[in-house]
């Protein structure tokens, strides 16, 4: 995705205040204004509650879909994305990972003291743009202020709400010998995309984050009647534990080719410096998806088709093996077991 | 609200990690095991989704209310509750505003590494005892970690989903003049409590805080047909914030007598010590209420027959005179302006 164009006007007056002060968060006329003037009217498209303690919205009978996550990347912008765009597409992507069509998004900072407005204004922006272009709407929110050394920046928490249209039970549990597995593009973009800045490690170009909303392909797929059974999307931890949680889920060995993973030469030699799997390293706009062998081609094609899915590929396959692991055949045939590290490859990718 | 009870036995080994690493956040399988062995356990009554991206439920068609806080109170623990049970009330509350009947919460916890690992399971034992005496499910959470000096022991974000079962509007908007202003018990104790706690101050008894579930109450007033038209929790900036932008909203003078808004003594003294107005003073199990005044004496049965109202108190009215303001009249009959400060009285208290 492309950097965020920073192109709105501030109602907010930036200039008398330069920097975010713990009054901003205490709940006098600082904050209403904060709220009033730079975070309302930039999700204006939306009513974001500005008097009201909650918001409300009307539903059809049936099923819904909540998630929640925090996010709390460092750096607070990184080639191909910001924590705020970021934190949109995540929420979006979780949403999708349930098979739902994603409504509705809460929006919740946590800001240290001494942020510049500007960095804040910039992210706001980005939110309601990548907000927009999911076709979520932002309709409640919260804004705390933390004293210096309390914080780093900026935490932001976004919340969704989705709907589901469609019968399919899709979860780890779900998935069944014969199963194969798709990846809608190459891997590792988005945590080395974050290290790379992290590390001061310089390339040709800059790599750029995978983030990215995945929802519509997803529903695309579903509405053309694939038989999914279980979608993933390949955050903290890559695809080395989501493949290892599906696999201890299901209670199956899962077969992965490694040579057909695909991963960028420039993510590849960032990793290589860094010593980390590439299988390992998050992305922010690539998911897996389990589904019935008989359906496999005709995913494959849907994805393709669809600008979000242009690199997808078969990875592997589900085996009728009834032992939780993931195998990983090599270039030259071996095979390994893929096990999940006991920490974590990266800090605070997201 | 009594302090929580410290009972339940945690299945995740405290001994082997006594503080939280940054590992525990990484996606890995420390992360795996904090969420499957502590979090996930605590929330047992109702299925946290621990393999899924995003957990689904049904609704019936109709008006969903929607909100979300995050919650940086500093110190952890006060007198009367903690972060945790203080999560679940602020959100239930701010649902229960909306006259909402509060359903489902979202649980994103953004930890500093080095949090000792008992202090987060006191806190999320707190929140499961909270979210059970509300009757509430936590079926989603998120859990992150942050370096040490990048926090500040712990954040939490509820994110929350009711249903509306009335056809009342209730909105600021909606306030008319003659609607009389109705509070549910004395005002000021939980800014007060943990001010006491961070200032050092020494009372014969500690200050308690009054953070407390309002729901059930509120829908009671609800079902009995109580014209409500507008409803407000007394946080951030106290009953001067909340009657200033009311009185906004709606266009209309509210008049106050100060003598009939209820402050303990021990509050009272506390606030002199501190150089702070009680009526700026936020509170988390308390709300005015906005009804129309044939109604007010129902009301205050209601609410005064409710352990959440005990102590309810009508408090003011508002007046026909079209100019956005509140006025104060005090014990010996002089009317002041009750204005909002710029900033905040009391930064993290909630």
């Amino acid at each position: 995705m492309a950097t965020t164009e920073f192109s709105l006007s501030c109602p907010f007056p930036i200039q008398d205040y330069p920097q975010v002060l713990m009054a901003h968060g205490g709940g006098g006329r600082l904050m209403q204004q904060l709220i009033g003037k730079m975070i309302a009217p930039a999700f204006s498209d939306t009513p974001l509650a500005q008097q009201h303690d909650a918001s409300t919205f009307e539903v059809p009978a049936g099923k819904l879909a909540f998630t929640t996550d925090s996010f709390v990347v460092r750096p607070l912008f990184f080639p191909g994305g910001d924590i705020g765009s970021l934190a949109i597409h995540g929420t979006v992507n979780d949403l999708a990972m349930a098979g739902a069509r994603p409504l509705y998004l809460s929006a919740a900072f946590i800001i240290e003291e001494g942020l510049p407005m500007e960095t804040l204004w910039k992210i706001v922006t980005s939110m309601q743009q990548a907000a927009k272009a999911c076709g979520v709407r932002i309709i409640t929110g919260d804004t705390k202020v933390v004293d210096k050394g309390k914080g780093d920046g900026l935490f932001i928490n976004t919340t969704g709400v989705g709907i589901l249209k469609h019968a399919q039970t899709i979860s780890p549990a779900q998935v069944q010998p014969g199963d194969v597995v798709l990846v809608n593009g190459d891997i590792g973009r988005h945590g080395m995309a974050v290290m790379a800045v992290r590390e001061g490690l310089e390339f040709e170009s800059a790599i750029e984050s995978d983030s990215a909303p995945v929802a519509d392909l997803v529903l695309e797929l579903l509405e053309a009647g694939i038989q999914v059974h279980c979608l993933r999307d390949l955050t903290r931890g890559g695809l080395t534990s989501v493949l290892n949680e599906i696999a201890e889920a299901a209670g199956l060995t899962i077969g992965i080719e490694e040579t057909l993973v695909p991963v960028r030469e420039d993510v590849r030699a960032a990793c290589e410096i860094l010593g980390l799997d590439p299988l390992g390293v998050a992305c922010e706009g690539r998911f897996a998806a389990f589904v019935q062998e008989s359906d496999a081609e005709r995913a494959l094609q849907i994805m393709r088709a669809h600008p979000m899915g242009a690199g997808s590929v078969r990875i592997g396959q589900a085996t009728g093996q009834r032992k939780a692991r993931v195998l990983l055949k090599s270039a030259i045939g071996s095979q390994r077991i893929l096990d999940v590290p006991s920490g974590e490859q990266l800090p605070r990718i997201c």
